[in-house]
């Protein structure tokens, strides 16, 4: 059995995070008593993917609002501050402000502070659930596909989106064999995806990421599908590096390529890829494996966590609404508009 | 000073080789007394790099010539066997036995096996000059060009070929710029290339080899310039795994793509890809990182060591005889055939 990724305790009040960066070797959790610790648990990837990060900062803010309801509000600044690419992170934010404004000077502040974190917390497993049911229709009875990074149970608040969809088409009784791309330099692939689809049964075999081209050429492959960070609205996607590689390389090969993420993952600020800020890390990500250092201190190295596949390269995102396809300006612009009168003003 | 790859010491007689996968930790040397221990050097890939293992596996022969004729006929077999990519190791053992053939029951055989691998040597180095000269001119003044595994001095007799072309060109007064893929799951960009660039003063920075795309999109490239271990007859090429996946990014950033590989990696019994054998290496290449286990033993993966580049991806093939281009089946044909008037019946 998998362990959750995020346990709110309420009676403390703290949040336990699943140490990522231990995973396969060990199941270690890390307490967080204070903003600041969650904040510090998403810069150093202990809690890491776009959903997961997001629920994370949502329960940051409320261990803020314990204190007082201004240090809520530096909390969300603090935690804005943490990584820049995920919108998700933001969408959580925005949602805990709103809870704090709509709500101001209320002697309730902090229970419905918590609350709210608890209603992202739950909605983001039934998204998940909502967006895997239609993801699963573009897998045949006998499947093969590949996957990047690690867009499951780990990095949501569960059952996952591009592991959600495996998921739920074996719940269909179809038969899935999933290539999980290592995802250098962290390993995200290697190590989580990888742990939580053995974990889970899955039929899985771990590639190193320059291989999947290859693969395409010489195996029946019926799909790639990956999580995202960012959505531009006109389909443009961030996601882990070697996101891009690898769509490109499945047009090539007429290998259908899908975006499975929540609709809080588009970004409606963000017209198109040129505006998501690609984080770059310290070159020591690449340089050291494991701790052991392979690559000597002063040789460069270039460090992007994430990149953007322009839209021609999607087939299709993968939402809780369902599939959009293009033309996506349209698309997306008319499921936001649903999705905001739906979700967010509520 | 990049220390030598192969030397021969003649009054033991020995192989020196360069132990590559102690670098860049330490310079290493590993000698070889018989052709057995040649024989296991390529197999561990102590001495690795297309050109180094013809070279290697010659003097393998001339190692068993020393005890008797029939012993090199069995080194022959047995070297052959080592790996299986890699059309110049059977390219040198094939020039080896026609020596042997062409003086059998000659007092002098060992001496003219001896001469014949230290001319393989030799002409390597200077055969990776031609072809630098030529390759050279598709670079401009001021060049960026990406690189993956390592194809040079130390893959080769000496001075390299992709490496080879950018020595050339600053030898020219370039400027050359060079990313170099760290090539899962050996890291022979990562620790071998680097290595060699960074020793000889370039400007190099590592990237991850899934980043390769996402950089052809941000930065201008000009070239993107790798060796080969097998090039059939229609310019199919087969090399480090990675290869095919940069040369489709290259081909959709529209940034030329160039094999540097000598006349003799063109296997003339093979019409196209699809005939070149792919070795399969152990899945503890991936599974284990500098001795670490970063996957569980359990857990499936593939790890093929090479694969095929369709001819459309390739610009040119850069050779000592010129930069063969399209139509690449005329092309390569017109050029063996001279090539072996010159080169191979002498």
């Amino acid at each position: 059995m998998l362990p959750d990724t995020l346990q709110w305790n309420a009676a403390v009040p703290s949040l336990r995070l699943l140490d990522q960066r231990k995973i396969p070797d060990g199941i270690v959790f890390r307490d967080c008593l204070t903003y600041e610790e969650v904040a510090q648990a998403i810069e150093d990837m202990t809690v890491r993917g776009a959903p997961a990060i997001g629920v994370a900062a949502a329960y940051g803010v409320v261990l803020a609002a314990r204190v007082s309801p201004d240090l809520a509000e530096k909390a969300v600044e603090r935690l804005s501050a943490t990584r820049p690419t995920a919108v998700n992170l933001y969408w959580a934010l925005e949602r805990m402000t709103k809870t704090a404004q709509d709500n101001k000077g209320s002697s309730k502040i902090y229970e419905l502070l918590e609350n709210e974190a608890i209603n992202i917390h739950k909605e983001d497993i039934e998204i998940n659930k909502r967006l895997a049911r239609h993801g699963q229709e573009v897998l045949p009875r006998n499947a093969a596909a590949i996957t990047h990074c690690n867009a499951g149970a780990i990095a949501t608040a569960g059952y996952g989106t591009a592991l959600g969809v495996f998921r739920a088409a074996r719940e269909r009784g179809k038969n899935v064999k999933i290539y999980a791309g290592e995802t250098r330099p962290r390993l995200q692939g290697g190590l989580l995806t990888a742990f939580e689809l053995f974990t889970d049964g899955f039929d899985v075999t771990v590639i190193c990421d320059s291989m999947a081209a290859f693969l395409m050429s010489r195996e029946k492959i019926d799909a790639v599908i990956v999580g995202a960070d960012r959505i531009a609205m006109n389909g443009d996607t961030a996601n882990k590096i070697g996101t891009y590689s690898l769509a490109i390389a499945a047009m090539e090969h007429g290998v259908p390529f899908y975006i499975a993420a929540p609709l809080s993952t588009i970004d409606t600020n963000c017209p198109n890829g040129s505006g998501i800020p690609i984080e770059e890390r310290h070159g020591d990500e690449i340089r050291l494996i494991h701790g052991r250092r392979v690559i000597p201190a002063g040789i460069n190295v270039w460090n992007p966590a994430f990149d953007v596949t322009p839209a021609k390269f999607i087939r299709g995102i993968i939402t809780e609404a369902g599939i959009i396809m293009e033309p996506y300006v349209e698309n997306i612009a008319k499921l936001c508009c649903e999705y905001k009168r739906e979700v967010r003003i509520r």
